[in-house]
């Protein structure tokens, strides 16, 4: 297999866009990643979207895109894994390249989520649950994610004010990030006394819907040496695993196995370890998900995620800076795009090029993006070398 | 990259199966490819998959299925091209184990399509094509074939008796296809005679909509060699292009660019030519279609595939004998399915296990599967090394 890194990201200030469709998203953020990578052909393309069909009646995603982006007839193939379809096309791009099949590789994700109202949009998240044993007996995400909090809350005493440290910080974190969907600054006090959506968990401890879209370019390492005018980001190491995706099926649902396995072999292919690692964008969907991934990705034992953002640690600054683009809480979460935002995050930390928000001395960040409750996760180890 | 051999393939009989879920499909045909190939466990598993969301209420659908494989954590990951989802997930099982990322790969395809009435399939398969220029104004996959149909009659002199000989041969091969949904002969008399769908489309001349999946094993050809009891099947050439999914875009609707693309890469590929191939299977989603498909292929000029089918020379027997399992048309278009289906077919062929249809001296077969009016192609070259 050959060495991979990326040579170029893009995004869009994200929000409810409704001046714009699907293909406009798209397109607008691979040209940002195209001119930023100083390419103006690709080889291959992938699309991570988790659902075109019910949000916007658009299947055959990926062939439409490539012909909106002018790039046609180069293959462009489109891969879901619910909210972590974006992470799972920056794989697949990551093994096109490394395989030695294409050379120049655009890796895209993209949601339009606001053209259908709440119902529906409440309706299409389900699907990323078990049909048959959750979402037909009419639990939500929020709900899902309520049972994951109270469960963590009685096993090892998190509390509401920890999780909503989440929120706090990422809110921070987001309200100097110029692509996020909110980008201001919510206090501890806004987010225990917000609207009740689920007990424990209010309408500040959930990411929004959004409309967005972000891309990356993948080239083979030796060509970026030659090709990037900054530092050369490596794409160091890529994991992905799955899990059940019905709660009732696992045997512990506060711990992330799939994150854990995918960590393990994103940590061996970069022959690094939890404590190598500068900072992490993680998949905060809620705020219980941010504490339950710091824990397996092992950067916290079990139990301890909670206490950790408590203590600062999950600060920039801190021990291990999470989510410093604000996470999917500030930034929002069009759920296919999501993956690859975390990229484009990583990518400008290691450029130095985050303003307020930049991470000191940033030279190995982590991204990890799941589906469902965990029935998916991704995780990516990119390094400066 | 290395080269890459399947060493097992699985199927169900077709049909309308009530008392199936689409869960239970693919596990069966996956298990059914495992236990061909001799296999008890996977590295990593594709899923091609054209519209769960839309057919079933069921996205994340390559979690789900992994765990219900009972291979879960395993990395699992959902492809999507319309209807050739499943050529698309050969495909990338194909790079996934010439890269070197995993040796043991499973690659299915499963559509779940009878869940819902027929103006809902309709719709469901009409997000083919453009949902804001084709779908949004009314035209579904008859009519846009009926177009390319009237377009290639007009051009060439293609007549609709031409037309009614692709399901005359198909049904013929796919009378003794123990899968098949319509295991039937049919006259060339009740074919132009057949209720009208969309002129001159009438409904023997379109495939039907089914329930089913299929499945296959890819492993590297240097660990087949030591596995295979029977002939050892190698996967020699793999291309993949696209073209605008909307017809009105095109220069030339009579001729499908991107299988031309995708031929021509997976020809030099394997560094043989159109001549080279014994036989194929084909993406006769409308009888049309296997005319258009056999000219892009090259294995007829532009215009002759009409004049072709009628001189037999398509037929079992013939000089390149087209669809022998009875193709979309008799076999029955699952769409996520149908990719990894020819697959099987094709393997079986080189396996000499074809009874009443199996071609002799078949040593070289071609599998080709498009999305929508050919929006995307795959195209696959299996030989007997």
């Amino acid at each position: 297999m050959r060495d991979v890194a990326v040579i170029g990201v893009g995004i869009q200030t994200w929000g409810e866009l409704w001046e714009k469709s699907l293909r406009d998203l798209f397109v607008e953020s691979a040209l940002n990643a195209m001119k930023d990578a100083g390419v103006d052909r690709i080889d291959s393309m992938y699309v991570g979207c988790m659902s075109s069909g019910l949000f916007t009646g658009q299947e055959h995603l990926a062939s439409l895109l490539a012909d909106y982006l002018g790039v046609n007839p180069a293959p462009a193939a489109r891969v879901e894994s619910a909210c972590c379809s974006g992470g799972l096309a920056f794989r697949m791009g990551f093994m096109d390249v490394a395989s030695g099949m294409s050379d120049i590789v655009l890796v895209g994700g993209v949601e339009k989520m606001t053209d259908v109202d709440g119902a529906a949009a409440t309706y299409a998240l389900a699907t990323a649950s078990d049909q048959e044993y959750e979402a037909y007996n009419g639990i939500t995400f929020p709900g899902l994610y309520a049972l994951i909090a109270r469960a963590h809350m009685q096993k090892y005493g998190t509390t509401r004010e920890q999780m909503a440290q989440v929120a706090v910080k990422n809110h921070e974190n987001g309200s100097t990030n110029p692509h996020a969907q909110y980008p201001f600054k919510v206090t501890l006090e806004q987010v225990l006394n917000a609207t009740m959506v689920a007990d424990p968990i209010r309408l500040l401890d959930c990411s929004p819907i959004t409309d967005g879209a972000a891309a990356a370019v993948l080239v083979p390492l030796e060509m970026a040496k030659k090709m990037s005018k900054g530092p050369v980001i490596k794409v160091a190491g890529s994991g992905h695993a799955t899990d059940t995706i019905a709660l009732h099926s696992r045997k512990d649902i506060t711990f992330i196995n799939s994150t854990a396995v995918a960590a393990e072999k994103a940590y061996k292919m970069a022959g690094v370890g939890p404590k190598d690692i500068d900072f992490a964008e993680v998949h905060d969907c809620f705020t219980i998900a941010e504490i339950c991934v710091t824990e397996a990705l092992g950067f916290f034992e079990k139990g301890r995620g909670g206490k950790a953002v408590e203590a600062g640690k999950t600060a920039i600054g801190g021990e291990i800076p999470v989510n410093p683009s604000g996470g999917l809480k500030a930034k929002g979460h069009p759920v296919g795009a999501t993956g690859v935002a975390q990229i484009h995050e990583v990518v400008n930390q290691l450029r130095g090029a985050c303003g307020k928000r930049q991470i000191k001395n940033a030279k190995r960040g982590l991204a990890q993006n799941m589906g469902g409750t965990g029935g998916s996760s991704l995780v990516h180890i990119l390094e400066v070398v």
